[in-house]
């Protein structure tokens, strides 16, 4: 088996794409950096159709080497870098929105960078090209969606670079982003990630054919520098699991390709294959000036300086990353994440299962899975009619109408669904797994993608009038912090857990001397049940005495029989579940 | 605060070494790949004295930019890559050891590498250098250790190349190797790895003062693209907490240091500088010639291709990895322990916990915390006397003398050392902390660092007659697996658990309805508990048949008053601990 030469990245063939439209824009634009250019020209695309209101844009901010094709305008039109995740029907669905994507400033598929005409010096700008940041790529955007009349997005979406763009345009430009999805980005980048840039620039800036950057007019350009860039981006894309799927067994069996560089292993051949390809269309002053850019980008040096850079944003976001992504790892997208939650932002978050590394963001099996989360947060279907339960409708007798709900363990988010048809302020869900995540936010509710085992993002002290635990404090090692957490975040927190003190056990345990197994509820054999903790109503009693919290309010089921016990009838022995309302005790 | 930039690598000064001796050998040396060397010269640098049996000796394999010099030989002379570990009263103790150290064939610090004149046209071999393996580079220490007339080496230790050294000389001169130590090495380099070393070499080969490595004669060399090479690796070397603990706060403050690289962030500095220093002191040709032989270094691109290799060897082994080292990650590591354990080859393993990287087999804290496994494995220091404990006195008594026995969670060793007092034919120990696996060791018992949680090591079918399990199988989640793998691995295996039915806490729980606990082994909140188990004796004689187990002895014992319970004092009652022989049920 020969790898796979397949490009999984974002950039195309380089043919001149035939729905490019171009904006021209005549007068000087001020710089974030200081520096002026004169004139701005932006190529763009755009699919679907803008509404009466113009309401339903959303625009699409592109990684590195990206443009502004997303998908095929028709059936001859080239394939494009998103097209498994905006068209019509998809995920982003251009039968419903109007999308649009534009190249960024400083690249060199149609808008304004180093490889055009200085109108200064009538030659191309080369390395006179000013240093743009992230914050001069959005303000070109804007400039383009205030032409196209818009004066709110529906959304602005990015992966990577276009993360950060999503993450500057929500922060800069409050009033025009209504939704902001973040995928596998951060509030900067690591320095290991700057890093491997750094070596990228030096190796392009370093080659005799880059002339300092004014090489346009030398019949040469920098290709070696340009191809080793590329190399060595191409590999922290891609996840080691990955690569060592595509290139291991058949190591010493490159693929035969012309080309000057090494052609030694298989993963070597395919790395010449991917700098040979790019060099044919990628201008190396673009991608100095655009990771630059990229390494530039900072929302603070500290958390207080992140935090009062996310703080003006007035949008709702959906952040997501990916499990193997190690150039921007989940950990960057949690502590967004974090902070979102710290200013109480709406916020969704996944971090979705992969080994498709960075580049997972463009890659058909990942957006299947992540697909459905965009879709949910752009309102696409409607929300799903939740299932109803004995024990969700005892929780929300619990719970007075018009209250805000964390639901710690949401599972499939059908609580906090209807919770959210009585109409509450504010709800939001944790769980870990993608497909919860989904269905959750398919009824319209946020939820996060937390493991409760290792901590919970920083929501603010009373953020919500109800934290609920539902079978959730029997499954953690942690019960305490668990608690006394769910006791900060909340004014009250419901907790609902199994009572294994129930006479059936107790007999059974102490006339057997069998740990105690019943149906229902203690169904589990003792050597493999998901509960790691096994308290009675006694015990779970007992513990808010000791961290001294109130039991506002105990209820007690038989669920066996269905019926409520009364406190009169020995509860800790009849029933199987209890529901406690807590809250602090008031000093 | 300017970051550090201090070097945390291999290469020294560039100054002479001092103590460097040096062997010729004349006659022709036939490479692995079929091509021959007319003669080689070996620099190299002794510590210590050989004993009278030429027993003493131990080879230190060094990595890529390595050299002889591992440690200062007097006061006055220059500090040494490895002399936190190597050195009077160190973990290699050169009080007590003779210790080697050569350059390695193809190197540039004085063994034959390609800048040596090439005697067939007297000018240097640049591109006309052979390439040479790893095996090679054995080949070539093995006729070193032949003409100092050592027949046997106490150990062969090395870290990343020099870890693969100690592969091949393990498995191609197994007479000749008592102990191997391998630290971050792996069977053959992960795709990602080799990645990283064809852009470095691309990045020398495609720099036009390369010369296609002819270039010595020519007054100029490869000096950017191997300052790329050597950027690129450092990144590599490094964990990415550590460049982010070292560049992240002033990322945008770098050093202002003389050089033609980017200098924009402060790892871009750093990286320049690490660039720069070493174009002067390492050859081109020399950093091509050795990662090739890194990159060529293949055990076997199957795990039975890797068995078949490994069989060969008949040393004990010591094998180190380092948790943020995604190089040479320890999954790798962990792959060749299971290969040495289904081998039945004696093996101790330990993940060292840092962020130092790939480098941290270079850094004082890592070598701090695996220094000591190192002496151990060498029986630097007597065994440390056992601790005595009534559990352990009673799984003695259940083991007869002559037993091998593998404790699954042994803790510090103290039993196993009581059955090495004993005599043992085999003895392994399972635990997760460094120190743990260092205070077993101590005992002069292999230890394997593994999480049970996760899995074993392939121990083969009835590898040993005893499997001790002691408090162990309640604290994990899959207590059927890890059961049925003790019975595989073992003929019998030896369950000792707490009776979670013992009397106390039945009436606890039935009379109080609240989770058992009691002073000892019930002590335990049950939100806190390390427990996540709690079976009572006779679940785990249900267990024992639903598996089909047979319990070949019972004895109970109850810890409070000392005393044995007998079979009809109704165990499961009055029985606070049990110890179970258990073996498979023969078909």
């Amino acid at each position: 088996m020969v790898a796979d030469f397949e490009s999984t990245d974002s950039v195309r063939s380089g043919k001149p794409l035939r729905h490019v439209q171009t904006a021209v824009f005549p007068t000087p634009m001020e710089l974030h950096l200081g520096e002026t250019l004169p004139s701005i020209e932006v190529a763009y695309e755009t699919y679907g159709t803008l509404d009466g209101e113009r309401s339903n844009a959303v625009l699409i901010c592109h990684a590195i080497t990206g443009d502004s094709h997303l998908a095929p305008h028709d059936d001859e039109d080239d394939p494009g870098w998103w097209e498994a995740l905006v068209g019509p029907g998809k995920a982003v669905d251009t039968d419903r929105l109007f999308v649009i994507c534009s190249n960024v400033l400083g690249g060199c598929r149609g808008t304004t960078g180093p490889a055009t005409i200085n109108p200064a010096t009538g030659i191309p700008y080369g390395s006179d090209f000013p240093l743009v940041t992230v914050e001069d790529m959005v303000d070109v955007q804007k400039r383009l969606v205030d032409r196209l009349g818009i004066r709110r997005l529906r959304a602005v979406i990015g992966g990577s670079l276009g993360g950060h763009q999503t993450l500057s345009w929500a922060t800069r430009y409050p009033d025009y982003v209504q939704t902001a999805v973040v995928i596998a980005a951060s509030a900067r980048l690591t320095a290991q990630a700057i890093a491997f840039d750094v070596v990228g620039r030096n190796a392009i800036q370093s080659d005799p054919h880059f002339h300092g950057g004014q090489y346009y007019d030398t019949g040469e350009f920098p290709q070696t520098g340009l191809a080793l860039a590329r190399m060595l981006g191409h590999i922290t894309y891609l996840s080691s699991e990955a690569m060592t799927r595509k290139f291991d067994l058949d190591r010493h069996a490159p693929r035969d390709i012309v080309t000057d560089f090494e052609k030694r292993f298989s993963v070597g051949s395919y790395l010449a294959y991917q700098g040979e390809q790019f060099v044919g269309r990628f201008d190396a002053n673009s991608y100095i000036t655009i990771t630059l850019a990229m390494d530039n980008f900072d929302m603070g040096d500290t958390r207080e300086k992140r935090l009062e850079t996310l703080r003006a944003a007035e949008c709702d976001w959906l952040v997501l990353s990916f499990s193997s992504d190690w150039l921007f790892p989940p950990s960057q997208s949690r502590e967004l994440v974090a902070l979102m939650t710290r200013l109480g932002q709406p916020v969704s978050y996944c971090e979705v299962e992969t080994d498709g590394g960075h580049d997972s963001f463009l890659l058909p099996s990942p957006i299947e899975a992540f697909g459905p989360l965009v879709a949910a947060k752009l309102g696409a279907r409607a929300p799903r009619p939740p299932r109803e339960s004995a024990e969700d409708d005892r929780i929300l007798e619990l719970i007075p109408p018009g209250s805000s709900v964390l639901d710690l363990g949401c599972g499939e988010g059908d609580l906090l669904a209807r919770l959210r048809e009585r109409g509450a302020p504010l709800l939001c869900g944790v769980e870990v797994s993608t497909a919860s995540i989904a269905a959750t936010m398919q009824h319209g509710v946020e939820a996060i993608d937390y493991d409760l085992n290792v901590g919970l993002p920083e929501f603010d002290d009373n953020r919500f009038d109800y934290v609920v635990l539902s079978s959730t404090l029997q499954e953690v090692p942690n019960v305490e912090h668990l608690l006394s957490e769910a006791l900060r975040v909340g004014r009250r927190a419901i907790v609902g857990f199994t009572n294994f003190a129930h006479r059936t056990l107790r007999e059974m345990f102490s006339l057997e001397g069998r740990a105690p197994k019943a149906p229902g509820p203690y169904s589990h054999e003792w050597y493999d049940t998901p509960n790691r903790r096994f308290p009675s109503i006694q015990d779970m009693l007992d513990l808010c005495e000791k961290m001294g919290v109130t039991v506002e309010e105990a209820r007690y089921y038989d669920d066996t029989r269905g019926r409520v016990i009364g406190k009169d009838e020995d509860p800790n022995l009849a029933a199987e579940t209890a529901l406690l309302v807590l809250s602090k005790k008031i000093a």
